[in-house]
């Protein structure tokens, strides 16, 4: 196969890859409240309650009938006569009359007869049992109804939600303390490159420690998936395609990090055609970095051939495997991109008609945000490990200017 | 003592709080490099060697003098002797003298006496085991020479550092495959309340499940720390006190979510003060919603008392329990609040003088993101699951227009 006949755009790229990417089929995994957050939803949850399941009161006060209070005023009051008190944690056992009022702590329960609450700012006891009240209300105010928060059978979470410590406060608020969210996908990494060595091995000259198999594996941790590092792979293609055959077996997505020189790069290839169909989907994104980028599928499960490169292995994991993997999740598109806008502080260019993606280091600087360059050769790991995210350069752009502010994707955790 | 004798603005609190929460001692756990992304650098880490440690060939092409090469052009190409092939993964048995080459790949070792490298675009093979040059090189262009990355003894990584997927990848690189982290910090929670029965409870009338204890220990996961749910406590001085000692003991931090009612928030601040030394630091906190919260710490260990009402309780989890945690982790000052930028679709009121944060839903319309307030009463839990983060109105304003550009503080997870 050629390589580089078509080269498309990232965003094309993807989108034609992920049609071609099936959704496991409808498994579950059940697991407690507190292992839920961050875990996708699988399933819609309906309320099986009201919330609250009582008339609450939010001051401290005195739960009243509003129309007695109607026209109380500071040189005005009105006088109810105090007929006890609301317990925290128990229904009253009282019943408002007219003309009565109870003693009621934010977050009681309202007793019946009661239809409002009058805070504690605007009474005083004027005798023993009687309590004047110097404004009035009306029905409902400083309380929370029955099934405000949510009605019983409504829907609380959708499924594909990505779980947050809210929503786990929500589901407590239920008594649901099981949720079924998304098996987290398993992920195979296979290393390649004859010039690959494992990383706790000490390199002969002319090797180098793998790198791509440690990063693909935190940045797929990252985004919900379970890594499995398949080992550094000979550089033949019997090998190489044994190895990504039992990886297929075995995961629901493979990644498959050539060795530096095209050689491997075009190996990877063949071995993905040979796989099965559809095999080879897009060779070649015009990006930088991460042409040589291959996305392939084999009966639905994504095969990935990421460069050697390991700066362009973790960009390109970030723009494809990231987006994949939510997909296996079922996980809905987040409204935004957890971008962070900054003021570029130096020119960078870019070759127009390449959608270019330049490391940035994030400075903060007179309360305003700079985005600093890190330049440096793309096969340098730390060059990427200097930077705290990256700056996209449109493909119709020659360049980005000093002094424009740019959209930086930060680069491998949320809380930069 | 009385309540609300002085509202603090919320980052006066929290400096002059953490001011009296001590960083642990130094200790540290050994992980594996796999268990390592999102954990924080204990310690400076210095490169044991130069990486790489031999230079090598960034394209595909010959391996040269670049003296050999000077004025050589399309049209007067220069002719070396082709000397060999040096091998992916292993040094070249062979030693450039002047008028040869060696073909070599991407990421190949240069070979004695090779300085640079010709592109295999700009060649040709003239005749067998005679190279055409097209082009002229300069010393070192084409490769990457040892130590370019990173040079033996140099700081790789600071202590305090959170460990991100390329920072993962560069230790690999440097076969440092155990990583000395911060450990994660223990937080018990307490929760007060006559009202409040745990979530696997059905609650009675005038009682509701605990929410706070799993909203807080989400937070606290995500944060780097690990909770410990120390259950419902009895709403008496003598049963909170106790707990909160036990507590104290068996973690680096405590956090008591108290009832809504005022009496129980009174109990939290009696409890911290007879804890020990210095108690309660900060007690009332001029935002909204957060007042009633209670900075304190106990020898160096930091006791909240955070408000009953569960908006309430996350959000100030966010503002002062997640910045305590990164002082306990000894975690580095990120240079970028992970926020987002959006534009505001209606007005919202704040009362000036006071730090307001107003939840809000983010919706992305015809290329822009949308902020979206959501309003509901503070004690409505899924009015906060339905917010995508929080906007600040500052204590000066009162209030933010609607089509502002504002700051949105995601909730929750970073990759909202």
């Amino acid at each position: 196969m050629p390589e580089f006949l078509n080269l498309l755009p990232p965003d094309e790229a993807r989108s034609k890859w992920l049609g071609q990417v099936a959704t496991p089929a409808h498994t579950v995994e059940w697991v407690p409240l507190e292992g839920a957050c961050g875990r996708v939803a699988a399933q819609d949850i309906l309320s099986p309650q009201a919330l609250p399941q009582f008339a609450r009161s939010t001051v401290d006060g005195y739960a009243v009938q509003a129309r007695d209070t109607y026209g109380a005023a500071d040189t005005l009051p009105g006088y109810l006569s105090l007929a006890g008190e609301v317990p925290m944690g128990a229904a009253a056992n009282l019943s408002l009359g007219p003309g009565q009022c109870a003693t009621i702590h934010t977050g009681g329960m309202l007793p019946e007869g009661a239809d409002s609450v009058v805070m504690l700012e605007y009474t005083q006891t004027s005798r023993p049992g009687e309590i004047e009240i110097q404004r009035s209300v009306a029905v409902g105010e400083n309380t929370i109804a029955v099934g405000e928060d949510i009605t019983q059978g409504q829907l609380v979470l959708e499924r594909g939600r990505l779980l947050r410590p809210a929503d786990i406060g929500g589901l407590a608020a239920l008594g649901i303390l099981k949720v079924a969210v998304a098996p987290k996908p398993t992920v195979s990494i296979l290393s390649s490159g004859d010039e690959v060595v494992a990383s706790k091995n000490t390199p002969a000259p002319g090797q180098v420690r793998d790198i791509n198999s440690h990063t693909l594996a935190a940045l797929v941790s990252q985004a919900g998936g379970v890594p499995r590092l398949a080992g550094i792979i000979p550089d033949d293609f019997g090998s190489l395609l044994q190895a990504a055959r039992a990886a297929l077996a075995q995961s629901d997505m493979v990644l498959i990090t050539a060795g530096s020189s095209a050689s491997t790069r075009d190996m990877t290839a063949s071995v993905i055609e040979t796989l099965g169909e559809p095999g080879v989907i897009v060779h070649g994104i015009n990006t930088r970095p991460g042409k040589p980028t291959i996305l392939g599928a084999v009966a639905g499960k994504a095969v990935v051939g990421l460069p050697g490169n390991p700066v362009s292995a973790l960009v390109n994991g970030l723009l494809f495997v990231v987006p994949a993997l939510r997909k296996l999740l079922g996980a809905k598109e987040p409204a935004a991109q957890r971008s962070i806008r900054a003021r570029l502080t130096i020119n960078v260019a870019s070759q127009a008609g390449r959608e270019d993606w330049q490391p940035v280091q994030l400075r903060a600087s007179a309360g305003e945000l700079l985005a600093v360059p890190v330049f440096g050769k793309s096969n340098l790991i730390f060059t990427l490990a200097n930077a705290d995210g990256l700056i996209k350069i449109e493909p119709n752009a020659t360049g980005a200017a000093a002094g424009e502010l740019v959209e930086v994707l930060p680069i491998g955790l949320g809380d930069l």
